[in-house]
């Protein structure tokens, strides 16, 4: 039952990332399984060329079809997951897709680089995720956030005392503030109501600090947040406190 | 006038990956010089701790905020950029943040782990970035691709030929399709206008292409463009031609 992911790339150093990570974790434990695969290896130009000079002219060079094709073919023997490539036409990826990703058993990544791909590439991709409205020197640098982020959502990976973060950006709010100690940093105190054991209040507060900071940093996220009585009650509550 | 920007990190070895970049040859040709501060290095704790329990109870570890202000004072003492803190409450990254930071002599970026920084050091943050609205292990992921994307707007980073792309996004549409050799790929042929050599109509069915890719992929981008009369032609011409 463990996760397959694969991913095409010109540059398989990159991915040692994963090794500092949560991610090297679920690999040792055998929950996941990452293999890289060096798009270059499956080139047939007799100087390992990977890229050419684009068709209509223009600066940059352009990943040619034929390695990535191969590469993918190959890789396609033994992982039946969707060819998702990161790139910028796709979606912007966010915490649900990352929720629906998590479900697969099986995925195929591919990393572009340079100017971007071979537009005869697209009939091979089954997705494109996006990371942001940002140019990047290749996929590789959106896959790792990408995978890191889905393979935290694959059940079994994250122990479940760090488990908690999640919920609350499922839920589309950010997190409330933290504190650890010493009580008293430079002068600056912990909030005495963290400090009651009383932990109904502190539930309230910290529900109360996430509303009013989703709500002053991404009016947007709070727009779509649906608000109990409960919550309404805890923002007009911190509005007669200030 | 080059561009100094250091890293605080607890995984100073996940920078290594900028080896294989475009900013591994900016900083041989010493346009930018960048440094990994290890916030463990500056822990008062015996065990040489760095995460506590937070207060108030909970799922998780927090980072304590002395290690992290001790390690920002003494970046401090040799950078005078501001101090980029990245996090979920921080505004989305987009290019033109990327060319707004790109213009900075000196950054100072703090990478988060476990279930945040202890709220106390947010006195000590000048500016909080986010990647997205997903959860990522840390910030390390995060530092990745943003501090790719600001060093490639610095001047002298991109050889000329390789500087293309950015305009295209700076402008706020997709990029059009790409082809390079061979003409014909498992009979997937190149658009011909591409072959002509006709230069003003290759330019016009480049930018046709682009917007109607933006246009079907992020109608968000799209209704944000500034349409010249020209542009409306080209899209006219499409729907005609299809």
């Amino acid at each position: 039952m463990d996760v397959k992911i694969d991913i095409l790339t010109l540059f398989p150093e990159m991915f040692d990332i994963f090794n500092y990570s949560i991610i090297g974790r679920a690999i040792n434990k055998g929950i996941l399984q990452i293999n890289t695969f060096d798009i270059r290896e499956f080139t047939i130009d007799k100087h390992r060329k990977v890229d050419d000079y684009p068709y209509g002219g223009g600066a940059g060079m352009v990943m040619a079809a034929q390695p990535i094709v191969d590469c993918i073919r190959k890789v396609k023997c033994q992982n039946n997951g969707k060819v998702i490539y990161l790139g910028p036409r796709g979606k912007t990826f966010n915490q649900s897709m990352a929720k629906e990703f998590s479900k697969e058993r099986e995925m195929i990544f591919l990393c572009g680089h340079y100017e971007g791909v071979d537009e005869r590439v697209y009939k091979y991709i089954d997705t494109e995720i996006s990371i942001g409205d940002f140019v990047i020197t290749g996929g590789e640098m959106a896959c790792i956030p990408v995978v890191d982020s889905i393979c935290r959502m694959i059940p079994g990976v994250l122990a479940k005392s760090e488990s908690y973060m999640e919920e609350s950006f499922y839920n589309g709010s950010l997190e409330y503030p933290q504190y650890t100690r010493p009580e008293c940093f430079e002068g600056d105190n912990v909030p005495e109501v963290l400090l009651s054991g009383h932990h109904e209040n502190i539930k309230k507060w910290r529900r109360m600090k996430s509303l009013v900071i989703t709500k002053s940093k991404r009016p947007d996220l709070f727009e779509k947040l649906k608000l109990s009585t409960e919550d309404k009650k805890l923002i007009d509550l911190y509005k007669k406190n200030i």
